[in-house]
């Protein structure tokens, strides 16, 4: 099978090369890069020794499956004709991951190019939409801190256990802020230093709100998220509040085993969640694509603290896009996905 | 004046003798240190070249003040004498901090070997307790979350904005875990990765929870603290959360004009708290005094997001221990603390 | 075929846990670990879920090949009665590496308890060793500083082009040290800082030394080794420089284009060094058991300076051990050492 | 008296402004900045609360000193006027460093704009050129590399102990490559990795050179200087290899003793340099003006291991710049200076 990237030279980007260059089943044939043209790879990118494909202006021969790892509006721009030609899908921008246009267009500043393809898109979020991804067109890829804060959270919002109000803490390593140059990912600016960002508004919060309200459609979920960055290069760390509904769970510690059940039944099927019983770290994910989920209650306050974490590259954004074409492809989920992470 | 330093050989302990040094009415005559008696402090620590003072056993000839960097309970159980002998101390481990001895006792898992020295120590958070502090035979100089957290919440704590509900959510450097050698703070563990930790309860919980009933007495404060280890040396941030009350702001941008000059109003007179406009990183705490305080609202959940970020060794550790002396003698509450952050 | 680590608990035994674990014609069928008896290797380290080996006092079961992972001396204790039981054995201590028995023990201070066996071990460089590896029965897996040096220089010192007074200048992560703990690892004290260390002396010299004058028997190469401690975890880079000898090589460009053809032929066959012609970084090998060299010219001295960098952990300990165990065992040689770098 | 700062904008503009900010004897009275115009300095930078002067297009009233902190060529063009008007300025770029204007030109790449200064500039290395300093009207403040290497080597070079061929490999954190946005300061690039860096010859050798040369007119030095980038904020360790001369030390220890007696006494008049006997780490000097040097032999080899460290925005550029003021004004050498440094 045959598979095309179109923006290869972001962190995203190269990443999709990396993992997709050790498929057993599918081969890069196409990779796109505004700024590298007529380079290779392995030129471009030293650590990728051995992939001499040359990065072209637009992706060239046919594709069966295409990622994009554009920047938002350029990304549907991109990928629109593509869709409608019958080429599969699966964008790593935000373009096709809300649902109401409106909201999109106010977060984002700019038109849709394409609103006519968003009811058809899927929210490539692998373990709460396996079966509509496996025949999707088009695969709108999760942000890296939704797949982390939703993941944490979708066993008990869906089981109704927790109160609306939701506060979400996200700790993120630098290269979410991807391979473009700026003062906010500047080595002397960040490096000993953390600090909160998008203090008024993330675009990542309407995703993660309009996800956790398709899990409890009548509850009013009310979401304050507040990322931060901190001075590594990969990794995201969520950690999610929200009270406990009085009687939802037993009283003191065989709560605790009821909400663990809760979580370890909800991810049975899913290859990539790993509930756990002791708080995770950032590191345990290096690389991989994991996500570890851990929850726990404060039972002095009877709130729910349910910590998630993964490798914001992979589970963030490049593995679980291979991940989805996995799953379109019906090749096995975790093919070429195996590694496990680098340590220490 | 005086001064002697007990165990002057872990991180608070050599930043009160790299601040002492440069106090211009204040010398400091006797250091001790476990394990390094013998040596000198320029010895010991090359960076405090020229500090030719021996490290002793004990504290020798008489000192004015003497400040305690040791582990608590050796801490009380070496500053009770001194206390009882005349000395003003300034403790800055956590043994004189909790007002109730049984909670001292249950959070610490130790007996207190001076309880009756609790009712006239006073609580080292300069702002909160100036004229107490003036005062006081003995301080208890406060932990490094909790003067980020309380001075973050203090001005919205006592005007009754807020609802009970508090979290808050600690991200700090690794040299708030000390000298000593784990596990934790090894650098092949901690680097490029973030975690939480104490996740059922970390001691500084109820020196949180404490100091915020003090402030609104009538109010049921439920308080919920995770702390984050992130990899850097020094530096806390703490995001604190809770909801405002109906009417407690006026609606919109204006309600956040009413919190922002509350705040101001409230640090008027400390030359230590800086109330900015802007999302601060501990960067711009770097070896210097201040507390960084940034209120800000969610304007969509109306909720209050106060962030407060210091340097954990200097406002978070000895630099207060410093102002509290610098209080208690009459001596301008600035002195020797005038550096402004090393910046980048 | 099955393979046992000993001593798994620390960072060289757990990477080869982590690589043999995908290995698809080994087994990991037994570990060991001091201090970790009763545990499985995923409750020990997290990162290793599924692997549900429990870790032992002694191997158990009959294994076709034995890695150790021990410090010296304890090292050459374990694997020597393995050795003479007819298990093939690759030692990734320092226990097997050095010809001369007294300069053993000089450098370690220490016995060496199986001198015997030192003839026919085969130092387990593999681009220098490659055939005697294939029938070794005990191979001693190089030193990750001398990894770099050696194949920087191999070429050159072979092929007598330089003069016999070397300096090589190596900067290490931290992970190299292990993961006991030593203020030298402690997080605060190597974080934003650089040192040389063992600046009379370290280990790795007379090994680098060794391997060199094999190369060129007949000069008296007289190496000046520096190590210094970078803050990161993974990742060694050499530089080594040597004056070229008038008239070896032509003068100006064509004198580089000279030199890197030789080194270009010598390593011809060897998958896992590349010899490239721009400045490489450790980051170009994160996590991969590359080895790459630049081999350079200052011409304005008429000096080499040859770059070898790599991953400690990998070509620089695990990697290598297990790029031997394919040679022995007359797997490709590359086999489960496919990954590409991570990067960023 | 007055100072300005031109181009205060800069990592080693800022680092003036903070050091000015505490000097007793001269109050900083206009800075000026490319891109910040009409801000104010703690606007700009918030780490310098309470430093209201505006910054603006051009230095504004008279000053008694102007520091330049522009990159070459522009800070030619700007300093040229204010000398020929009689201000006494400290130049931080390299524009009147090298004595050749034609050896300028070359590695500069650019015509001197004003080469007629360059006969009355004084080298600005405040420990070799001290009288000169006092009496000059235009000080060129050396780079951060020279000078760690210089003082590492000058009492070697001075007292023709060593042979001409030296090598000085150089490690230096990140902030030395500035404000400006670059792949090579882009976090995720250089964060876990390290990596040699103008490999075809940095811009400070010439200067190293020239230096080393006039302290010893007859040896024809030949310097090979090969930098690194490794991934911290602040600090440079230079590592400087010679080959002793036959006989000019003794053998052994004795001669070990010689050499420390040597530097010791070269720099018995320098409160800034410190002669040290065990190797120094950069975070002994974080925010201060010290240099470390650490002179030691490779006994093996009858070679000099010389080591210089020093915090590149402080000694290695704004700290000496102020130093250098210092003793144009007659000023106590250390005033504004006295702080020791950051640790951990």
């Amino acid at each position: 099978m045959k598979a095309g990237i179109i923006n290869v030279t972001g962190y995203a980007g190269v990443e999709l090369a990396r993992l997709l260059a050790r498929h057993p089943e599918v081969k890069l044939t196409s990779v796109t890069g505004r700024g590298a043209v007529g380079q290779t790879l392995s030129d471009y990118f030293p650590h990728l020794a051995g992939l001499d494909l040359p990065i072209e202006p637009e992706l060239s021969g046919s594709v069966d499956v295409a990622f994009s790892a554009l920047p938002q509006k350029v990304s549907a721009e991109a990928v629109g004709p593509l869709v409608k030609d019958g080429v599969r899908v699966i964008d790593i921008s935000a373009d096709f991951r809300l649902k109401n246009v409106a909201e999109y267009e106010e977060w984002y500043e700019t038109r849709h190019p394409y609103p006519e393809l968003l009811e058809n898109a899927v929210y490539g979020l692998t373990e709460l939409y396996r079966e509509e991804i496996a025949s999707a067109r088009l695969v709108a890829n999760p942000g890296c801190y939704p797949t982390s804060a939703i993941l944490a959270l979708a066993p008990a919002v869906q089981a109704g256990i927790i109160h609306s109000d939701i506060i979400i803490d996200s700790k993120s390593g630098v290269s979410g802020a991807g391979r473009g140059l700026s003062l906010t990912a500047h080595f002397s600016e960040i490096n000993e230093s953390v600090m909160a960002y998008s203090v008024n508004g993330h675009r990542h919060l309407p995703e993660i709100t309009q996800e956790l309200r398709r899990l409890s459609p009548s509850a009013d979920i009310a979401v304050t998220f507040m990322p931060h960055l901190i001075p590594m290069t990969r990794g995201i760390l969520s950690a999610c509040y929200a009270t406990v509904k009085d009687g939802a769970l037993a009283a003191g510690p065989k709560g605790l085993e009821e909400l663990r059940t809760l979580y370890v039944d909800f991810y049975r099927n899913d290859p990539f969640v790993r509930v756990v019983t002791a708080s995770p770290m950032t590191k345990h994910t290096l690389g991989n694509n994991d996500c570890i989920v851990f929850p726990n209650l404060d039972l002095r306050t009877n709130r729910l603290v349910a910590i998630g974490c993964l490798d914001n590259l992979v589970k963030g954004a490049a593995g679980q896009a291979i991940e989805n074409m996995n799953v379109m492809f019906g090749f096995p989920e975790t093919m070429s996905l195996e590694a496990l992470a680098l340590y220490p």
